[in-house]
């Protein structure tokens, strides 16, 4: 049966998980509530029923569920104000500021005993999900090396994202995201934490960061957020022993090139304005192959699927206290990293 | 004058040099040594005179100048004995394996008064010379992040550059052309040097490192050197305030994109397959500005010609002691920071 869910915050992502449920194959969107009555006078003019306040909202007893999209440093106790009246919460991500924060939210729906998750949504996208089923192939031989860049040229959103009390800057914007993809990809603990952030157009909170992880598994992962890149570099790049592979952008483009023939005779080297070289000289293309990048098709309602299925209890939820709760203290590392200059041990 | 001129060493350098002074306008080959026989041979039929014996070739009192081009960890030995015979010395780089080793060799060339510099030729390539011009130019507002990468996919070469007592290894190879570009681009202390080595293809000496300098005028540069690389990431990728640059292979195909308008309205969001995003949405083209990369010629006859002057003391040699140290130096900082996986601070 259709689970009843409701949404506390209607601005973008809030939107954002409307227009999703609207079409949703498993939950009935019975309304939505903002502090903001402007963001409710929209949401009625798209056809969507509205709460008079966060009380009437929490004192429907048909709703199965509620997703919480304000901005992030009121998740925590809107969160415990859904768990304590007895219905299920999703929150947005990143989902609070601090791991103490995080624990209690825990705390709450182990006390209620409702199921609380987050909404890791880029788990879904296919430049990720194409790039796990490269490193899972094994078609590059060993990986030792994964770079993950997203990178814009906007500087930060001049909303509360750029506020440090609101819990903004790109680490919780999107470092949440693309830290949880690749702590999936590499099953492997990490030992060395080393970050610095990026202040190029804001100071209060990082407008970027770049992040070098070492995993005990020999994987070294590269994770860089920029606001300040008119010109792009690949969205992931990954080494193995035998070959390379690069997606250049959200919709997947880019290529696998493996090495076929180690032993290439004959090597023309590179003629520079000022040298020579045969290192650095590409290799010929009878002692290389290259191979297509997955094409993977997802559905992010996969997200509501799942959740729907937990408050149930037939199935797991798919993002998970523990997932969560490492990506969080590897954020604080990152800041500790970041504040003392230093490499932090990790795990 | 014409200066007379001998190379020690007839490998794939010393070749190279032989070629280039063989069309010099400022130098006559008088002739080479190598202790391989059959390298002599080679020269020979090339039409190029060949010396007997070291001795002999340090025994020719017409020359001004001797270059050695051999394996890096005889050039410290080569060179003293080449300035104590009355000559003045070049060095192929890397000038060699320490630092101690190093001001042995400056303080020749002080006690005999004969010059000595190193053969840093990589100063003259365009890549290098176009990303500093783009620098200095100001057209990317204030610089404050340079990235300089040279990718290769054979591992290193198989002879004595696998080999630590030979002075093998990419740091000493590559790291010391894109250090010295990376020093003389950006006029300013390093604060700190964080660096890890690969060992990818070769456990002996490290086939390809990742070094970041944090440089006091608020510069951060990355350095990397990798030879397992399949797919190449771009030559130089330059981020200022206001715009970036890259330049994607030695030949300087590249390009600038700087901002125009900050104030972009209607931004279009880029839908990814489980989201959408604006901060990280490209830039509408009426925003932005593109430029070219600057195109430069260069010629490294320059290297010889300067060395000429400076025997006749009517200009200072082009590469200092001071810079040659500070290279080493820094190499040795890297080396540092690879072993205890810190940063080391720097001047």
């Amino acid at each position: 049966m259709k689970k009843n869910i409701a949404i506390i915050g209607y601005g973008g992502m809030g939107w954002w998980h409307g227009d999703y449920l609207k079409k949703s194959d498993v939950c009935n969107l019975l309304g939505v509530w903002d502090i903001n009555p402007d963001r409710l006078v929209i949401a009625r003019n798209e056809g969507i029923n509205t709460y008079s306040s966060l009380e009437e909202l929490l004192g429907d007893d048909r709703l199965d569920i509620v997703t919480v999209a304000t901005p992030n440093d009121i998740h925590k106790e809107l969160i415990i104000k859904v768990l304590e009246s007895g219905k299920n919460a999703i929150s947005e991500k990143p989902v609070t500021l601090c791991s103490e924060d995080l624990q209690e939210m825990f705390d709450a729906s182990n006390r209620t005993g409702k199921l609380f998750t987050v909404h890791q949504n880029r788990r879904w996208d296919c430049d990720f999900l194409a790039m796990k089923q490269v490193y899972e192939s094994g078609v590059l031989g060993e990986v030792f090396n994964i770079e993950s860049r997203v990178h814009g040229s906007r500087g930060i959103p001049g909303d509360w994202r750029g506020m440090k009390q609101y819990g903004g800057g790109m680490m919780l914007d999107w470092g949440v995201h693309i830290i949880d993809q690749m702590l999936l990809m590499v099953p492997s603990k990490i030992k060395k934490v080393y970050c610095q952030f990026d202040h190029v157009t804001n100071y209060e909170v990082d407008d970027g960061f770049r992040l070098t992880l070492n995993f005990e598994n020999g994987v070294r992962a590269y994770l860089e957020v920029g606001t300040s890149n008119f010109i792009n570099l690949p969205r992931w790049y990954m080494q193995g022993e035998n070959g390379t592979a690069v997606i250049n952008d959200f919709s997947c483009e880019g290529k696998i090139v493996c090495v076929e023939n180690w032993d290439e005779k004959d090597v023309v080297p590179v003629r520079t304005a000022a040298g020579l070289t045969k290192t650095m000289a590409p290799r010929k293309d009878d002692t290389i192959k290259t191979h297509e990048i997955p094409q993977i098709t997802s559905d992010v309602h996969d997200f509501y699927r799942n959740v729907a299925k937990a408050v149930d209890g037939i199935e797991s939820q798919l993002i998970t206290h523990p997932q969560l709760m490492r990506v969080m203290k590897l954020m604080e590392a990152c800041a500790k990293s970041d504040e003392t200059g230093m490499p932090v041990d990790f795990e």
